[in-house]
């Protein structure tokens, strides 16, 4: 523990609440097409657009908008009425807006490490979203900045000679570095929750 | 010069074609929604829409479906054909889809560049896009890794004392390091193209 230098801190369920909200605006969606199927099938369309679209839009709010915009359009057959996808949007943008509600213990345990170890936030998410979140949790001074992460990261893909595909980040060795947050995976709808993060991402070579 | 380390360089428009499939995927959508408003002006509201939605949405291809598709609800009232909103989503999924055109002497630059120089990709776009990009690109090899930056990096806000605002990298002096692509904001529709890179990408304190 004594060489530890980073400490990353995913951000989503972790730092703040965010799954909560997600369900929230899941519910209102699978509401508006009430009409069409029941609330448990457009839940479960959903969350097969979602799956289907994770290689091709990745994580965050976005991908989440246009998953629902999908999924509402082709259980429709395309005939949904167009406020119907209106209001799918505005959902979205609802949750682009949530005021941030920091977990239990979070300032504490910040507190607590600030100054002894380097802080980074490491998220799969939107970096534009998580800037924005971080600020509005005020919990910004504590970090020394957002890594962003892919899936390919976390996969460790071979590296080729002359460009290591592993995260941008400080130099470090595995044994300077620790991780906060791996959040389960048990659940089901995995996409928008927090992620397992990558077991190298201090691990660089130069 | 000597001093130089890092070369960052911008990707869309930089190392390969981006704009003008941008450009195509906006034409067909104008044409989506002629039956309500003439091509230049659907144009325009297409612009207006990605112009107030880039706090929110910032830069990218999912960003830009989204304003498709709330620039054709806004123009129609909410009255649009949800045909026409299915068609503007596949022209956001084919341009995810475009083939790679590498720019006229990219390779023999990074060629030239490889060994002497870290070389690095640092764009506004979305992490899965250009890993994506760099990928089919087979220029991957030649980076270092992906670096995202956002607006507020590039305004080079006031740092805090515990954690400066600067985006993750390697620390280095201004001297050490260097920008190409550094594309002319002076086209109107800058939100989808290369976009002035940060000066102080490489400076960061410990």
């Amino acid at each position: 523990m004594h060489h530890l230098k980073v400490i990353a801190f995913d951000a989503d369920d972790t730092l703040w609440v965010n799954e909560p909200y997600f369900q929230e605006a899941e519910q209102k969606f699978c509401a508006l097409l009430e009409d069409y199927l029941p609330l448990h099938t457009v839940s479960q369309e959903l969350f097969k657009t979602e799956m289907q679209n994770l290689p091709l839009y990745g994580y965050g709010v976005k991908a989440f908008m246009l998953s629902m915009l999908e999924t509402a359009l082709r259980v429709t057959e395309n005939t949904a009425n167009p406020a119907i996808l209106h209001k799918a949007i505005e959902y979205g943008r609802e949750l682009l807006a949530k005021p941030i509600e920091l977990l239990d213990g979070v300032t504490e345990v910040l507190e607590a490490l600030k100054g002894k170890f380097r802080l980074v936030v490491a998220t799969k998410g939107d970096l534009l979203d998580q800037e924005r979140k971080l600020m509005k949790s005020e919990l910004e001074p504590y970090f020394h900045h957002i890594e962003i992460m892919s899936d390919k990261q976390e996969k460790g893909l071979p590296k080729t000679d002359s460009a290591p595909r592993l995260p941008a980040g400080g130099v470090l060795d595995a044994g300077q570095f620790a991780q906060i947050g791996r959040a389960a995976r048990a659940q089901h709808r995995w996409p928008r929750r927090s992620y397992p993060l990558p077991h190298h991402l201090g691990a660089r070579e130069n």
